[in-house]
């Protein structure tokens, strides 16, 4: 059994001033070569796979951060094509998007890919999101509605091939047997089908999901094969991983058919001293506005006129809005008693996942801590600036991990869903 | 002044029968391999691009034709990875799709190619593509007036970004200028924007169209820069041409800022008599019974009971289906007194464009008698069978080509947008 990896590559880093840092060129946050590179060190390293975050609206202030990269389903799609192993996991909303696009492209990406696509499905929690669709953005539970519906199409449209429909008999003139409507009619969607594609290698992607409202949960325990989820410790990381194992015999589903992966932001260095001294020189690079703002912005109130050396006021929680950062918000601010400028330093590494900083022992030591003791399948590794912190973590934290007999050497099983230990889909005939 | 070839991709080949002949492997149609492999011949050859037709439904019946292939963006975004200088044209719905969606993806594959992305605008003319989203079938004025709005929401989007918006001033802590809302109320869309991706290579991609109606012909002359149209004649041809080009200075535009391709299916013979046999094996493979459905289709019209060999009966005019193959094809019955077995043989070789069987050089001819004489700037070629058939174009056609000063020996411009000498679209700032 190994624990798994995926690296989550965000621009030049996931620290919101790597884009600044001399670490980094933050010219190449839209140079395919760029995440081709990153591919490659992932791959390099076993990882089982990588993932784009997405919004469809920019999700910041691009005075002040690196944003206005590439789109995750084009960029994934060329990365299929210079990788052979990886795991590519793209974000998709379906608040904004129609099941049968979706249901198809995945379907491709995951032919190109011979069997390595997988959805992370967000429901997309913002304003400008919606205003670039004509829209209101809906309420929490009606995105949540919609999303159920969105995947019920979607997995229909996936099975509308048969399995062994694909005859290819030249000589009788006889291509294909027919796939069959699904001849969807709900409340959000009405969806004749079948798909115009194949059946994939891996039938449908690895779903991934990351909400961890109510709401999110149950949808997790019904849909997802794995989880990204943001814990700062591991009390809080034990509760959250059994209360989704929980929540899965309600649905038929065994508790290892979902993975549960928190983020982890690993600032590595050779001694203690070393990974301290770089984590100082990147906060040292923040731009207190910008983190004020996206702090105002992720908490649906606004800061401004606040001192950044006083204490986070009371914050409501706005069931629209993204719940469970709120919730882990007021928490680092409760527990560790930080100032408004303490919590903006915190959220720059890793917008609310945990950072840490320390050799590869020592972070290697943090993680094998968390698999074993229930915290985590696996880890969603967000290095604080790319590539490096990448080549880093999987040229010195990875080795570390293989000595522990915690990691794989070498990649086995053909697709996405294999590596992660799950069984393929079985095809309707 | 070379003319333009665009190489037309389509699964196993354009003949209907293609995927049943022994220079075909009909397994290939979604194995991304066999479309790099397309492409790197195409690239060999010097071409200006290759393109994707697309719908949003199977287009035929699955059990006699080999469907179900890759979608295109996704497939041309991979395909991006693979080639360095052809360009990637990829046909995308303005009647089932959201402006902010396509306008990013364009910019995406523009980025990831390095300016070679082009986008076939189409409106969806099919019964089965509006079931697959909920919706009844737009008629066809309502259809075009969608795709009018959409593209200048698209424009407006790709404009967005200022040409010199980033900045990068890592010191000063300054990454870019902000970009512009767009704030388009319309008919059909209200879009906020900017963009959530920075302004890409060649500011947008090559915009082309292929509908041939009034409608289709007035789009074009207000958008496209190049036009793929079925002729059957050069006469036709030379109307066609000049119809389009007539229409251009009313929206500002030169003649030669708008391309006309009309497509060619080349069945390609050492000898004129190889030609032919060729052409003939094609043609007995097809099955009548597939062939008589796509007829219906095509002309809305249900044909079954009709004598093959006897004539086609009087064809309605139907405004909401593909007006000009329709009339292309009524042409063809008057004109040749062909019966409907005829027209299907005739359609299977093409759908509708025209197929000319013989040597090297007698299809060199064809092709400058068109070029030279006011009928085309270029050709959509459209090869019977794939990959072969593209090879013989590649190379025993266009040396041809070349010798007689047709066509350029080396690529040259950055992006598609200078190969198709236009010029790159001046940013606003």
């Amino acid at each position: 059994m190994s624990m798994h990896l995926n690296a989550f590559l965000l621009g030049v880093g996931h620290h919101e001033a790597a884009w600044r840092h001399p670490l980094t060129d933050s010219a190449r946050v839209t140079d395919v070569r760029h995440y081709e590179e990153l591919a490659r060190i992932a791959e390099r390293g076993r990882l089982d796979s990588l993932f784009l975050a997405d919004g469809l609206a920019l999700s910041g202030d691009v005075r002040y951060n690196a944003l206005g990269g590439l789109e995750p389903l084009t960029l994934l799609s060329a990365l299929a094509a210079v990788t052979e192993h990886i795991g590519l996991i793209a974000t998709v909303s379906t608040t904004y998007n129609e099941p049968f696009h979706v249901a198809r492209k995945f379907a491709s990406l995951d032919h190109i890919s011979g069997g390595r696509a997988g959805w992370n499905i967000v429901t997309s929690a913002g304003e400008a999101e919606a205003r670039n669709f004509g829209l209101e953005r809906p309420a929490h539970s009606l995105r949540y509605h919609r999303a159920e519906e969105f995947v019920e199409v979607a997995l229909a449209l996936w099975d509308s091939w048969k399995a062994d429909a694909v005859r290819n008999d030249r000589a009788g003139g006889r291509y294909a047997d027919p796939a069959a409507p699904i001849d969807h009619t709900g409340q959000h969607f009405r969806v004749k089908g079948p798909l115009n594609i194949q059946r994939s290698p891996q039938s449908r992607p690895l779903l991934v999901q990351a909400g961890s409202s109510e709401d999110g949960k149950e949808f997790a325990a019904r849909f997802a094969d794995a989880v990204f989820t943001a814990q700062q410790t591991l009390g809080d990381a034990q509760e959250f991983y059994a209360d989704l194992k929980r929540r899965l015999p309600a649905y038929g589903r065994r508790p290892d058919e979902l993975k549960v992966l928190p983020g982890i932001s690993p600032i590595i260095g050779v001694t203690e001293r070393d990974a301290r001294r770089l984590e100082r020189e990147l906060d040292g690079l923040t731009i207190p506005a910008y983190g004020l703002r996206q702090l105002s912005t992720i908490l649906g109130l606004d800061l401004t006129g606040h001192p950044l050396d006083g204490p986070l006021p009371e914050v409501p929680l706005d069931t629209d809005g993204q719940q469970s950062r709120v919730r882990l918000i007021r928490d680092l601010s409760v527990r560790e008693g930080l100032t408004i400028r303490e919590i903006i330093n915190r959220l720059a590494g890793g917008r609310g996942h945990r950072v840490v900083a320390g050799t590869p022992g020592q972070i290697a030591d943090q993680m094998q801590e968390w698999y074993e003791n229930g915290a985590a399948d696996g880890f969603n590794i967000m290095p604080p600036y790319l590539p490096g912190g990448l080549a880093d973590f999987v040229d010195l934290v990875v080795p570390e991990l293989r000595e522990r007999g915690l990691f794989r050497s070498e990649y086995d099983g053909r697709t996405l869903r294999e590596r992660y230990g799950l069984s393929l889909v079985e095809a309707h005939s």
